[in-house]
């Protein structure tokens, strides 16, 4: 049993849109992400996401309006609910959410990441 | 959906072992909580806990040797694992566990609290 440091983690990569995995529990993954630019419009057919922000701000679009998340606050986006984070400039962000959880949910592309690394 | 600012719901109460429930999803709370002094020798049968500094830090107590949680660092408590949080000053944690969970787990007492207010 062991702590984790999110800062020290977060200074193991540098890339954006590539999750890493730093904690499990419960089924459930802890990941740590940064964020630069728009990430692609998708959905989570059965899982909801947490989204919390360690450094940074961006902004949760949603199909009919957006919100900002800053740093310290957290956002919950429910199964089902189609979504695209965008940042303006880099952010760092905490997940929670099932371990079964792809990034790009149902959509695909080339953002995709499966086999995450674990740090 | 709305964003949750971790520190304006800390702000909300002062009282020590009494956690709050400020998120849930996948069947999961997010919780807040302060802690000082030493709570209850317990175990959680069938949930892991994570513990996360946002404020301060604390030394998880484990029957055979202790680990200390510094701010920004997180602690994975596995299922069935007797522990025991102790905090010389007061610190700020978010919790990570199923919404089943009781915070005195197998071992009950003055300090379980049920049906926990939401903020």
């Amino acid at each position: 049993m062991i702590t984790v440091n999110l800062n020290e983690k977060l200074a193991l990569f540098s890339d954006h849109w590539n999750p890493r995995i730093v904690g499990e529990l419960n089924g459930q993954h802890l990941k740590l992400v940064k964020f630069l630019g728009a990430f692609t419009w998708h959905q989570h057919a059965s899982e909801d996401e947490l989204f919390l922000v360690l450094h940074g701000r961006f902004r949760m679009e949603f199909r009919d309006h957006s919100v900002w998340v800053d740093e310290g606050e957290f956002l919950i986006v429910p199964r089902g609910v189609e979504h695209r984070p965008v940042a303006d400039t880099e952010v760092q962000v905490l997940l929670f959410e099932p371990a079964t959880t792809l990034n790009t949910g149902d959509a695909g592309g080339p953002l995709t990441r499966v086999a995450l690394e674990r740090l």
